[in-house]
């Protein structure tokens, strides 16, 4: 048996492994296009940033160890240019010094690997030598070799994962950084409240974000823009400066521009072979990763797959789903696939450093549901990391949506520490169809160091039950005006917290006193609702309940003035 | 209605906090015989090493701050000694400077909290005053004292998880540290071949481990030993030291010791009330908290719960389902309690931190399914904790167990890096009934910092698929006797490797040169079974599959020679 996969990083790679691993006698064959195999893609902005030093270090196999280790024949260096379907047979261009030439191959199984395209918007000058992407070891000897050479000023257009990373190491390598997203924030997928945490501490480390901006033009500046620039810097082939002009009317001088504005399924291979394409030019393949074609499979970021809580179909590009179908399509080419093992729904679970923080999120966030007209209810908490009383304990903004019936829908974090563990176990937990009494009874590891006896995971599903069993009624940020208007806001921090910072208008009610003085309240409020909050949530609670049990209409702001400052950053505050 | 509560710690103050939360107009006396309520017991040992420098920080709650924040009535200094049911009313005995009162308190639901109490084996001497217990913030202070006051040698009588940290926290502080178990090896919960690392962990820091022995009496030694011992250390009281016997003839002196061998329900109250009691003495409650009595409930450390594997009743002393019992008692009493709210199975979710090293586990350990004679399979894997072409990735031990149906039983793990997180995804997976296919598909957060695409968890999911699957047949380190018997011990690792150690008679060939020398392997293993290792298990996967499907009968070592070594940390390898 002969397999052919094209691709041989993630995915197509995973799938060459493991047909090796349960046919020793099969023949497998690596077509990759690019000469590199197996690589760390995911790496390639921390060696920009010089913190993965070695290039070697990226490069996890060769063509050489995959023969020896798996007796694979991987090919680099050759582009399929067409498949024949009714041949079973594929072509494949090989570019060498002596030229150019074509193997045709024939196939019993293949597969599919080709992986995503940067996507390249209708920008003016995005063909300038001064433009680079990020997706290659060459990409990234590209960013290197510029930086080496003195570049100065760096655009990143395009804030999601990888133009954060991007934008992070050439700041962490000196340059001066402009991040642009035509998105209203940074890390699009990532809710509002959530992503300001992300742009401030961008900004706090000097980078500077242009956010609802569209990149307009890309033009290169007069050769005497270079001397301007102090002489520091040529550029490799002494291009100089060039000027980004974005929708706002700034213009950006830059001496490197990275492109970094989304990718999308790289499937012309696909189309051109008359292969069903969903949404986006996705393959469409089945839970066993086979193709309209019986004798094809895919995988990898090229693929349609369903999201697990949505159930859109599309594109997920993510490293995790691609190797795991990889290894599911050899497992199906070979009858070693068992029902089980079929493909679930892809919750695009994934984390991002930025600097000191962590920002992660797994299935859907608040904006995915208010899209997708899902019914859901949305709860901000302020857990730490660990427990208060031992060192070095770190605030998260964790938020968790659920449906009216319970189930967990989604999970979001940011922080400095314990991020990435709340969110994986959110993850599983939203792959086990959990709801939030699961999520409230879930028994972690609690030793001082690691966690809380009530988790921060814990948390945010006692006060999900809370909504559920209407003793918490909650307002949002997004309130914020109306309340303003039509109610009374009670901040029920101490009169200190109170006086360093409050809402136009607010009473203060320390949450200790409000028993005391409730006939107070009752008269400033007079009848107006009375819209509760404190600093995280958690007092305003405990003030909403008694409010609630002596007749008062309340609500608590959910997570606090953490969540409200975060939602809208540009809140003045009254200080006394 | 007035709900009163006996114990003010954990389990108790979450159901003071929560009932009054969710009824502002109901009595909530608190009644508590030490003289802090609320405090971090978990914290005691990091305040006795000075990581937790302040004691207020592990005085969480006070009667008056519990007073001005929730209205509850917390009287410390009351010692509950007898119920009566029929009557409905409690009696506490308060010692104050004018002498003992006792007071008698109706009430309408009862909760009982009144956690464990030390176990004191019947060992002479332990009524001696250098014999310390770690329970309190008093016993804080007084192991603080000692230390203070010079105290040089320690023994510490149990080898839990409070008397490693305990153990380490005296460490810290500069004394010389005998560890001392009755178990075969520290951390008894642990299956040895990873307690050997945390053994390994404790003897690098210069702690004395002595395990498979028993103390047999404490003595005080004559005054002029303490004047010996440099006159540097009197003790509070001039004690001087003492000599600690051992069951193997060890004669240790020490002028502090730690006795911290077990808890064990403090349910002398509930019995003396005619309470139905279980195993161990504990509290029989229902998925509702509530005991053989319907009007009182029980909670934390003194009850019985049932395990989530085994189905064991008895107690599991643990801070996490201690909270949250208490909650859901008072949810029971007034009300509020749905049935997806009920108690469930306890895990044992736990972790410790052992000088640089993690140790983790929840669910059944290998030992417990032998001991239950539940049908079980155990894979070992090495996975890092990240990425490993990023800086700073960490190897760690992680094993999981499981059904041959494929549902997950437990997982353990011990490393410097990533085990809590992935012993709570785990745990997590546990509580849904997760097999080990749901495993090898969670979709876990992947950046290079923060984990791998094919995450550790996703690893053991793997390995677990191919044991049941048949592709992966595993020997372990119990076998080895057997295998160097009677098996070709078959070593795939690089020659460089095999020369800094092996087992004697193994034969080494490289895996990648297996395919080319498999008539090699054959023939010396003349018609005897092919037993495959390799360090962590991965390349002699590779190399076991090659032999499998050349007809060659062969397994693979679980674990490698690092599983190898930690479960015999004796053995002696040849070097050439």
């Amino acid at each position: 048996m002969r397999i052919v996969i094209v691709g041989g990083v993630a995915g197509g790679m995973s799938a060459a492994a493991r047909a090796r691993r349960l046919a020793e006698d099969a023949e497998i064959v690596v077509l990759e296009r690019a000469d590199y195999v197996s690589f760390a893609n995911c790496g390639l902005p921390y060696h920009v940033s010089d913190e993965i030093t070695r290039r070697s270090a990226l490069l996890l196999q060769t063509p050489e160890s995959l023969r020896a280790s798996l007796d694979l024949d991987v090919r680099t260096g050759h582009e399929v240019v067409a498949i024949d379907r009714d041949a079973r047979t594929v072509t494949a261009r090989r570019t060498t010094a002596a030229g150019v030439d074509e193997i045709t191959l024939p196939y019993d199984a293949l597969v599919l690997a080709p992986g995503a395209a940067t996507v390249r918007p209708p920008i003016p000058g995005l063909d300038l030598p001064q433009v680079h992407t990020l997706r290659t070891v060459p990409d990234a000897d590209g960013l290197r070799a510029v930086v080496g050479e003195g570049a100065r000023r760096a655009v990143v257009l395009g804030a999601g994962f990888i133009g954060i990373e991007t934008a992070e190491a050439l700041r962490v390598r000196g340059l001066d950084v402009d991040l642009v997203d035509l998105a209203p924030h940074v890390l699009p997928p990532l809710d509002s409240e959530l992503a300001s945490l992300l742009d401030a501490e961008l900004r706090d480390h000097g980078i500077r974000t242009h956010v609802g901006v569209a990149a307009e033009a890309v033009t290169a500046l007069e050769s005497h823009d270079s001397d301007e620039n102090d002489g520091s810097y040529a550029g490799d082939s002494a291009d100089g400066a060039v000027e980004v002009r974005l929708s706002d009317g700034t213009t950006l001088t830059a001496d490197v521009v990275v492109l970094s504005v989304g990718v999308r399924p790289d499937s012309h291979l696909a189309a051109a072979a008359g292969l069903e394409l969903g949404p986006q030019g996705a393959i469409v393949v089945d839970a066993r990763q086979r193709t309209s074609d019986p004798h094809i499979w895919a995988v990898g970021d090229a693929v349609a797959v369903r999201h697990g809580v949505t159930g859109t179909v599309g594109p997920i590009p993510l490293a995790g789903p691609a190797n795991r179908q990889g290894r599911r399509a050899a497992d199906a080419i070979l009858g070693a696939l068992t029902p089980a093992q079929e493909a679930r729904g892809v919750l695009g679970t994934a984390v991002v450093r930025v600097f000191g923080l962590t920002a992660a999120m797994t299935g859907a966030s608040r904006r995915t549901l208010e899209q997708a007209h899902i019914e859901h209810h949305v709860v901000h908490v302020h857990p730490g990391d660990h427990a208060g009383y031992f060192p070095g304990a770190e605030q998260m903004h964790l938020t968790i949506t659920f449906a009216p019936d319970g189930r967990l829908l989604g999970a979001q974090a940011v922080g400095r520490a314990g991020v990435d563990k709340r969110i994986d176990v959110l993850a599983t937990a939203l792959a086990a169809g959990m709801t939030v009494d699961d999520v409230a009874e879930l028994e972690l590891a609690y030793a001082p160091p690691y966690g809380s006896a009530k988790d921060a995971v814990n948390m945010a599903g006692f006060v999900a039950q809370n909504v559920l069993a209407g003793t918490l009624r909650l307002w949002y940020p997004e309130d914020l005006e109306k309340v303003m208007a039509e109610a009374l806001v009670l901040d029920v921090r101490s009169a200190g917290e109170f006086a360093s910072g409050h809402l136009p208008g607010a009473l203060n009610v320390p949450h200790t006193q409000l028993r005391a003085r409730l006939d107070e309240v009752r008269d400033a409020a007079a009848g107006r609702p009375v819209r509760v909050h404190c600093a995280s949530g958690f007092r305003s609670y405990l003030a909403h309940r008694i409010l609630d049990q002596a007749g008062v209409d309340s609500a608590n702001l959910s997570g606090g003035m953490l969540t409200l400052r975060a939602a809208l950053p540009d809140l003045e505050l009254v200080t006394d």
